[in-house]
């Protein structure tokens, strides 16, 4: 099975459609570029779902659900934003299907058109906007730190899975504030939630910045991010968090009355992350045999393979071994199918990433001893069945470390400072990665940077030290220098 | 605040929109029919999802997730399915907007147009069934035991809240199996968690039933059902569960090759309940005074109110209170607003339904004791604070168990056996309730009584006794009796 996949060196992007493909993560559908998530795959999703969620609430915010479709004419009403999403949207226009009368099948009724035409929600700002005049009147009704968990829709032409699709989920922010300066504590706030999380559960190291004014979110103020680095070479925008200033509150005319009875406008904040994590989480850790995944989002941790298959004995060890496990925590599978061999088996439990897999055989036990093998480094021992249960607690903290510093070593390596434009092409087109440069702050030498190397500027790093330098192509005066890369 | 809710008696309609509307639970949308479901009522729906996961998961279930949109061709592949869905469906038809040339604002770009109109998914057996032809080959690839977690649109044109609304949440199950009976066993096993989820978790009593086929799931050969009675006597459709032969993958083309390694098409099964849960919720159990919850699905379980309000040896007393409930795993919030008095927090708690209110003051304190206030009953006694977290653990079990008795012996009074239409139609009108008679079996006379009654056959109970009698519309001879009731 692993056998069929293409390695990384050979092309990588046919090594991630591979792995997303023959580990069941995902699939193309009937749908023209919208994906379906397989279990093997949502069960990733739901481990990032579960954690986040815990993560948001521990800071204080809820959950809600608003409604799928947008009035078009809501998203005209903050300029930017409808230039944003407008051309690529999916527009409901009528609400009832009959039969052709010429008997030919089932075509739409005229009958049924919409006065107005729904957009289905590319992001939730205006129909939450539109919502929250209606519940904030005053400083008591403030903050408002709700969250959504939702599918969304951006009409794409090409798809990649996970990564790019036409409907994603994701989960979407959207707070409300009585001072700019409370609504901009919460973007950082949350912006330190998602590095958190992608850092401590995803083994997934990321730089939190600032993007520019040309990659900022339509109708935000100031967009943070946090960018991840392929095994590519390339950058993964991972979550946004953005400070929206007034302009929702603007445009929906929300109010309120401030500890001084004055009405004033509410001050915003949204935020997410989707799907894309699922591509992220696969491109930072896999490898040529497939999934490699960090213990505390794989489904399953550990999975125990009887050697060389089912029997009374190996079946008891294995059970006593399993609770054992559960009852620290520990996610873990018996694989029981008698009708695989035990090498087949390694190299499917190596296809999906399982971090650990036991090998227990009647001669293993009858020396006390069992196989232990690691998915990162596919290194095996024997070791003691005393005790195995800390000793696998311990090896699934020190692989999600591993896989965390192995990730962080090849963006470090991949971090490259350079001071002439030439510099920055060649390094974006040779080794890749990060390439650190003065840039003038213009968004024309932006996009005309963009348009000779096909790089953007990924995030001006918020823990950026300031150092003068020059532009690498105009030469003008900088202040401090940003990242660039190519990016998905 | 409680004041405000209309009682029961007085317009039990109202009483429902006040309650769902002043405890914060949900509020129409402005998008025609959708509602936006609120912080508080979410919050329960994901109690009811968590504990629903859990049970789908211990049965075997996988969850995946299917594309949003349906191309307009696959509905109409089961001629039953298009028949019942595409009267109210979202039809997607453009996929991009422009601004329109005279400037008078955004419009439809009629360049965009889709070749094939899409669907906002109504339900996902189409959807699905075309993505498991890809996915089943063998024997060896069943049974798959697949559920989604998903919102689905079905236009409305009136909406009641939870009840009736164009978009609702649910959860849908699909599976896929090699023979009739594992998918008539797999229907069977999924009434029966419905059922065991609705009368433990909600403490709502439910009786399971098959529906006829006029009531039958468009594609279905059988549907089964669990149908509760709320308050007003009438009877909601609370969950469902098809059977559905080899329709679908029929329609689909989903074959597979036996043990035998002939071709044979899957059989199939669907299930869902919706959001449509926490009307039910509401309307088993609230009150004049607002939402009463069962404490296993309430998000809070126990709430503190310092009285008359917060201070030094008060919030001691709480907090160690609170730590000690929490490791027992009790949800409990401590009341900490300085502003408002005991009474209005007292009003609040109950109008919110939190199950446990204590109200802890000084000199209570002193005197070692505590005031416990249950909302279902509203009885208060004093209790020692000695031993207090043991007494509310088994105060909310105690609570749990009375709301389910009290819904029981509503229920159990409001099944009334008639056997003449006079009596049938006399109870409906009255009392109402399930009124329990003998049918002819035809379809015919179904609609006939529902056209002169406005009562629906609810369902053939599953544990139904045989009895000869005559219909009591027709006289025509019947062997059992069903349950007829006006519904949601």
């Amino acid at each position: 099975m692993a056998k069929e996949i293409t390695s990384r060196e050979q092309d990588y992007s046919q090594w991630y459609i591979d792995i997303v493909q023959k580990a069941n993560l995902a699939d193309h559908s009937a749908v023209r570029c919208c994906m379906v998530i397989k279990p093997n795959g949502f069960a990733i999703w739901e481990n990032i779902q579960a954690q986040l969620d815990r993560m948001f609430k521990e800071t204080g915010h809820v959950n809600a659900y608003f409604p799928l479709f947008i009035p078009k004419s809501f998203l005209s009403r903050e300029a930017q934003h409808v230039e944003g999403f407008a051309k690529e949207c999916a527009v409901i226009t009528h609400h009832r299907l009959m039969n052709a009368p010429d008997g030919s099948g089932v075509i739409v009724d005229p009958e049924a058109k919409l006065e107005e035409e729904l957009i289905v929600r590319p992001t939730s700002e205006t129909i939450i906007w539109d919502t929250y005049r209606t519940w904030i009147n005053s400083y008591r009704d403030l903050p408002l730190l709700i969250n959504q968990w939702a599918n969304v829709v951006r009409w794409e032409l090409r798809t990649r899975l996970f990564l790019r699709t036409t409907e994603f989920l994701w989960q979407e922010g959207h707070t409300a504030h009585a001072s700019k300066e409370e609504a901009e504590r919460e973007t950082q706030t949350i912006l330190d939630v998602y590095a958190k999380f992608a850092e401590e559960w995803m083994a997934m190291p990321v730089i939190k910045g600032v993007k520019t004014a040309n990659e900022r979110f339509a109708g935000a103020v100031e967009t943070y991010c946090i960018e991840a680095l392929m095994q590519d070479g390339k950058a993964l925008q991972a979550g946004t968090s953005h400070f929206l200033g007034q302009n929702f509150a603007k445009a929906f005319d929300v109010k309120f009355s401030n500890k001084n009875n004055e009405q004033e406008y509410v001050w915003a904040t949204s935020w997410g992350v989707s799907t894309r994590l699922v591509g992220g989480l696969i491109m930072t850790h896999s490898d040529d045999d497939g999934l490699v995944l960090p213990p505390k989002i794989a489904p399953t941790q550990v999975v125990i393979v009887p050697i060389p298959k089912p029997g009374a004995e190996i079946d008891e060890a294995a059970e006593k071994l399993m609770k054992e496990l559960k009852a620290k925590g520990v996610r873990v599978k018996y694989d029981t199918d008698d009708q695989k061999r035990p090498g087949f088996k390694f190299a499917e439990h190596e296809l999906l990433g399982i971090p650990v897999r036991l090998g227990i055989g009647a001669r293993d036990l009858a020396e006390g001893k069992v196989e232990v093998a690691r998915r990162d480094t596919k290194e095996k021992s024997n070791q003691p069945l005393e005790g195995i249960a800390n000793y696998i607690i311990d090896l699934l903290d020190e692989i999600q470390q591993h896989l965390f510093d192995r990730s962080k070593a090849y963006r470090t390596e991949h971090i490259t400072s350079v001071d002439t434009f030439d510099d920055l092409r060649e390094v974006l087109d040779g080794k890749g990665g990060f390439v650190s440069a003065h840039w003038d702050g213009t968004t024309e030498t932006e996009l005309k940077i963009k348009d000779l190397t096909k790089a953007t500027i990924r995030c001006i790093p918020v823990d950026n030290e300031l150092e003068n330098g020059k532009c690498v192509l105009t030469g003008q005066p900088s202040k401090q220098r940003v990242l660039f890369a190519k990016a998905y």
